[in-house]
């Protein structure tokens, strides 16, 4: 299998991204990685020892972070996430991570790598950590900002899949974030959308609320991308509130350091475990072809995983899946 | 001034409702209370001492907490909060205090007392505790799951007037709740929402993220109730897994049991900050007379304070500059 990686995307690009996909294809020899970017900034860091399965691909441009998505991916027709995208669109390529701009990410899946015939909204589906440290699938986070019934049926089935053949879990549960857990709860888009999801081949649980998902109260959480995005924003801003809280508190004093020295280690793990950052990176659904977001702030690790993660979709036929579970529809 | 109570509504109902109209009654001698509810339950409860300002007024039926509120506020004609409604709506009360049914109060002010002219849905708008104690007053959370533009227009100057009128507060910075602060940012309501808030003789500072709203990134949050309803939940379960995840680690051994005996008081008042119950009775704004909704887990204090928030609010003639500011457009 090969996997284009566009490695000026990210704050730590190109290094961290160059060094990520190096210890991958030293790890997985059968996996052949396309390194896009500037070959002049990208040949210093391989230092002359790239090994057989790294090969280079140039790209004379870069998207940077805050550029205008659409604009971006129809103008740098030579950036490497632009031509990433077309290496798998073309089938030279299997799989394409990048830790760049979210939004042109999101675009160049659309605009360049295509959809799968009959999804009519592709969507980002990150992990959103949970406390037993499995996480939950949640989707849309954010590409499309308004969804229809058909688009939540579209984004459950395929994140179903998703846990079945990336993370081998049997009968997935899919939550529809809602106000409350009743039948009838919610605004038209989850009434109607709750309708769908129950007569879908999908092991529906029904109605999930917020305050839950860290108990892990289902595996796949169906949300329209605005409402998740503000669900994942309130968790993260609430629980990085309540650390730097205590973190003063735990410095008010010599008593409250003492406290502070014994309980910072556990608290640090604990942290961590409620970073989505730690997370992997995440899959855009929907597109024909595999697409990877990995996080802005990835390291050499955070790419070494996502290439993981790749092979493992790739392994499992995910785009196979899905292209036959929505034709089949 | 006259307030009536449905004294039948809550967790703590009747007993300390009527206590806290009692305390109220005792405090502020020119502001009469209208205590709605069974007379046969509430008579034992005032120990043949009602004070002057206090009067009975019977209602044979209650709404109960899981009832369906159209239905209950259609059927039960003579339940304590359809009578306290009623009151309000022929003027033989100024205000009404409900820590019953939330979905059935909402319904009760749009169907008995009413809407104010020009006002196409009522909000409902309590405080979402922050960091420095202010609060934000977030509106609207859960009375309507599904807001047009107009709707979230209305939401921020009654919400504006709100803060202006009862809390003192001077220009009160409106937000929109969004993805990101960029005036493009959001779905197709935020956008169009955007452009009348702009344009709105409000102290609008645009666009305002969730993770921000605990640092009070602005005085009055806008947004459809379906999401401010998942922003809350999020918010709240997100603080009470962290406090529940520190106590654990806290009982771990004696050393973490030892850094528990220092942190746990600093970290309760720090987890009552972060209640939302402890805000106070949230306004249903865009009726035609006051309705305040104290939490159903209110205490005889809770009563009192919303007695407390009532008489401000009638007293700076908070409905009647609501009516002007929306009949003036």
């Amino acid at each position: 299998m090969r996997i284009a990686i566009d490695v000026m995307g990210g704050d730590n690009a190109p290094a961290a991204i160059v060094q990520g996909a190096l210890d991958a294809a030293a790890e997985w020899r059968d996996t052949q990685l396309v390194l896009v970017g500037d070959t002049k900034r990208i040949e210093p860091l391989l230092k002359g020892q790239a090994p057989g399965n790294v090969e280079l691909r140039h790209a004379s441009e870069v998207v940077e972070p805050d550029e205008e998505p659409v604009k971006a991916i129809r103008r740098k027709k030579d950036s490497s996430m632009v031509i990433a995208g077309r290496l798998v669109r073309e089938g030279e390529a299997d799989a394409m991570i990048s830790a760049g701009n979210t939004g042109a990410l999101m675009t160049a899946g659309l605009l360049v790598v295509g959809r799968i015939e009959g999804i009519e909204r592709p969507a980002l589906a990150p992990m959103v950590p949970t406390l037993d440290n499995i996480g939950v699938l949640a989707l849309d986070l954010g590409a499309n900002m308004d969804a229809k019934p058909e688009h939540l049926l579209q984004y459950a089935l395929m994140g179903s899949i998703y846990r079945e053949k990336v993370h081998k879990m049997a009968r997935p549960r899919v939550g529809l974030l809602n106000v409350g857990t009743e039948a009838k709860k919610g605004n038209e888009l989850t009434k109607a959308a709750f309708d769908l999801l129950e007569s879908a081949p999908i092991h529906f649980v029904g109605n999930v609320e917020a305050r839950d998902v860290l108990a892990r109260n289902c595996d796949v959480l169906v949300c329209d991308g605005f409402v998740g995005n503000i669900m994942l924003k309130a968790m993260e801003g609430t629980a990085s509130t309540v650390f730097s809280v205590l973190k003063e508190e735990f410095t008010r004093s010599w008593l409250t350091k003492l406290a502070a020295a014994i309980m910072l280690p556990k608290l640090r793990g604990f942290k961590q475990k409620m970073d989505y950052k730690e997370h992997g990176a995440a899959p855009l659904l929907g597109v024909n072809g595999l697409v990877m977001k990995s996080h802005g702030s990835s390291d050499s690790v955070a790419v070494k995983n996502a290439v993981r993660q790749a092979r493992i979709a790739l392994q499992s036929n995910l785009i196979q899946s899905i292209t036959t579970e929505i034709s089949g529809k």
